[in-house]
């Protein structure tokens, strides 16, 4: 059940079709169809769409699509559709915009609006404060469960969710959670005191997004509270905000781990120049670093020289070295990042890596031994056997130490990534395959 | 506020320590310190809880933690814990499990949940009906907003959700959604078929669990219905659930892009043997891949000893190839794995990838021209150069290709990772090295 292509309607200009198209397919697919336009049909076609339908397929556009929208509108459109969003959606959108732009747009807000989204915006980037619903709804514990109801109708068609119900003393301090779920199977006069739970997990309008995220996963909540320093309730933080952030993250971290800098944009909208871009400043790091690996082979030209043969296995060998390194930093990586290590596992992670190295390597140093010793001679063999056996041992060691460290002194481990690992490796493995080479072959 | 170390006062025997501990602290971190036990800790800190605090920590482990709580107890405790649990989660914790034991245990478990259970394991691994709720609350379009109440709280205690409500003509077949927060909102007299949307996404029992988990993300839905071949609904797939599976199989991806098949369990609680297991298998396939290099290194041997100094930029030009081709790679596997990316869009990517290799190419090859020049000659800072903007070309556009090439023909795109990509880069790479030396140089 594909839809048509929205693109081939748009050139044949024929609007009726493009009208009956939009009236025939789901929101989430008008908003497929829509990033895969250009600028100018998207906004004809944008145009084209009810109004009420116009807000749900622009809610279902990533900001960067947004913009686009936005930018083939007239200014009372526009403003329309920013009064409408979310707080959290519309704080989204106005942060990939030029700063001047933004501006402009929040002036012309509504006073409540304009409020909400500064407040917001006060937060810092990539804090949870920045991603959580000013608009929920709270309780009292002396209220029975039909005044809670009675609120719930009353503040709910403003309110982001009404499924997760933070409970406040009288200075507005989180003192428990229930949900709507429970307040429908109360009996009406139960107290919102008996059905709360007391072990409340909240995050900090200053908590890092991701750490925030991930805290909504564990607890399978629908929504967390989000509390200031003084323990306030300011706003919520859904598992729907929490899902996108968790994506952004990953993207990051896969980025990451292939030694680019994000993007801020989904693939496909980014120029092939933009994608250079973000690419080019590592691999000049990491070029950088290979630099060393000229170094190394300089200082043992004359032993290359004696032993030709030695040049052939350099591939292997660094490269076997390399991928060691990245599975155990990957591993470690991600443990780390789903919160099932802490530094503190220091110690025990490498004490294990350590011995998977000692077993990778004896492993692939006794399977090359045969191989080498046959085509070549036994003396080269050795050398290749104990050189994957000290290489696979020395990367598997730094790839899962390193990350730790890094998250030690502030750094995101997914920067100590695959690259830099295979980088590391590469030079000093080179060093660790000719000193074996010339104790064993006594050159 | 990080509670003391569990583990600590296991050892001291304290019983009356260990249960204020227990009493104190949160569930999630009670399941967090667990994981940090070992198996005969675990059983007693476990015995010590009370009966219902222990089905909520037990019920926030992972299925590998939950199956070690289970070997330190008795079968009647262990009976009515599975009998407790949701049967989606259940069937997590018997999958995890020789199916012998599971055997014994499902036939252990109530009629009514041993039914459930024996429905959802009935569907394939990595499916969507595995994963799914069965017990849901579903609506008539012909009831009123006070006849949905009523239903909500009549079967509302057993169902995993009440907050997204599916709506069913006479066949079970779904005709529409609604939310409770609608119901609560509407009059009492308005009918659930005037409350109800029809623009409804659902998944099929069969349906990929990744791609039914990241449906749920897109519509930021608190469930999706999910039917059978029919189109009758059979259960939903909860968004908390939605969230594990993207976890699951995010973590995944990042193996693949490791180069190591995934862990089936959290990182600690793998040996180093079963660390080596996993990532041995791939060492090997990658290391013979590799053994390419030699062969392409032999067959230049002479050309290698006329020129030695052709040796030491070796490790630096394929390095960097890989680099730039996993770059790529990653890139293009997020983007698809996100769905921004199709196989209709190939030729898009592989061309947009092509001029970014290019550009990457040609500016890493003009940075290293007058170092090279300078230490060396001329001749060898064009070869290199040149090297380096042909293979930056040719590993970026591989990789972009690749990726997608492989969805096509029914592979996980994950699994043409960035090793494998370094590793054919590796071996290509040297033969346009030193076809390119050969023909400049005039060996």
């Amino acid at each position: 059940m594909t839809p048509p292509a929205l693109d081939e309607l748009l050139h044949s200009d024929d609007t009726t079709s493009i009208v009956a198209w939009l009236e025939e397919t789901g929101t989430l697919d008008i908003a497929d169809e829509f990033t895969r336009l250009d600028a100018a049909e998207m906004g004809v076609a944008f145009r084209l769409l009810p109004r009420d339908r116009a807000l749900d397929v622009f809610e279902a556009l990533d900001p960067h699509h947004q913009q686009l929208v936005l930018d083939g509108l007239l200014d009372d459109r526009i403003r329309h559709l920013l009064d409408e969003m979310d707080p959290d959606d519309r704080v989204r959108l106005l942060d990939e915009m030029p700063a001047k732009v933004a501006k402009r747009l929040i002036a012309q807000l509504s006073p409540d609006e304009r409020s909400l989204t500064t407040v917001l915006m006060g937060y810092p980037e990539e804090s949870a404060g920045r991603h959580m619903s000013p608009e929920f709804v709270s309780l009292r514990a002396s209220m029975t469960a039909a005044d809670a109801m009675a609120k719930i109708r009353r503040e709910g068609p403003d309110a982001e969710t009404v499924y997760a119900l933070p409970v406040l003393d009288d200075e507005r301090r989180l003192i428990g959670v229930t949900g709507l779920r429970a307040l429908v199977l109360a009996a009406p006069s139960t107290l919102v005191g008996d059905l709360m739970s007391t072990d409340v997990h909240m995050v900090d309008t200053h908590s890092d997004r991701e750490e925030a995220a991930r805290l909504v996963r564990e607890v399978g909540a629908i929504a967390l509270p989000v509390v200031d320093s003084e323990d306030r309730l300011v706003g919520v933080l859904t598992v729907d905000d929490a899902m996108s952030i968790l994506e952004d993250e990953e993207t990051e971290d896969f980025a990451l781990q292939a030694g680019h800098s994000p993007l801020r944009k989904p693939y496909l909208a980014v120029s092939a120049f933009g994608l250079a871009r973000v690419r080019a400043a590592w691999l000049m790091i990491l070029i950088l670093g290979a630099g060393l690996t000229v170094t190394v082979l300089e200082r043992f030209e004359g032993t290359l020289e004696q032993v030709t043969a030695l040049a052939l296995f350099v591939p292997l060998l660094i490269g076997t070295g390399g991928n060691s390194g990245a599975q155990s930093a990957t591993a470690v990586i991600r443990a780390m990042a789903v919160g099932e290590v802490r530094f503190s596992d220091l110690p025990r992670i490498v004490w294990r890596e350590a011995r998977v190295g000692v077993m990778l390597g004896t492993m692939l140093g006794a399977g090359m031994f045969l191989p080498v010793a046959f085509v070549w001679d036994t003396e080269l063999a050795t050398v290749v056997s104990l050189t994957l056996l000290t290489i696979c041992s020395w990367a598997t060691l730094a790839g899962s130490a390193l990350p730790l460290l890094a998250k030690r002194v502030g750094v995101d481990p997914a920067v100590v990534s695959a690259p830099f690992i295979t980088t590391l490796v590469d030079a000093t493995g080179l060093i660790i395959y000719f000193l074996i080479a010339q104790s064993i072959m006594g050159l």
